[in-house]
């Protein structure tokens, strides 16, 4: 199994808030696009489950949001590397594109 | 556990060859960054373990490798998904910076 996926062509804005778009599936990983239009967000969320997760921000800049008031930088090409138990969030300053990849799955 | 890495600060090129740095290992995944100057190349290889990897272009553009011959365009943008058993590589065609996830980790 081998295929390529054009997020610039495929992943959607819309005023309404963030668009998610599932990318792939497996047992193994899910990797999905979420795109957000600038003062868009993702509230800060954990599931109660094992694993870990990563958002690779391919465009725009933002914050990451943790527990406790936590805001780290979200700029094109910073990572961010979460246990998927702990508290994270997205805030869009620009209109902004990210991979998120949840391994293993939900 | 929650942490952030600048990719476009600490990944190097080098004239030598693709540059390699390790953004994170875990059980679940272990996730990369791989650097390019136009040209180099992450040759056609592939290895006999379970799970399935990600390629996601987050700057330049390129083609993804695979078998026989294969050429798929890889772009700001662009996402590969692949089975770990399937023989997969880069060629870049400007300066690329990449992140590889590998799930799970080899």
């Amino acid at each position: 199994m081998i295929k390529r996926i054009e997020v610039l062509k495929e992943g959607r804005f819309s005023e309404k808030g963030m668009q998610k778009f599932l990318i792939h599936d497996s047992p193994y990983f899910r990797v999905l696009n979420f795109n957000f239009m600038s003062g868009q967000e993702l509230g800060i969320h954990s599931h109660e489950a094992e694993g870990q997760l990563s958002i690779v921000v391919i465009e725009g800049e933002g914050e990451f949001l943790g527990k406790e008031g936590l805001t780290l930088p979200a700029n094109t090409g910073d990572v961010l590397i979460s246990d998927i138990r702990e508290p994270h969030g997205i805030l869009a300053i620009s209109d902004m594109r990210v991979i998120v990849t949840i391994a293993p799955p939900l």
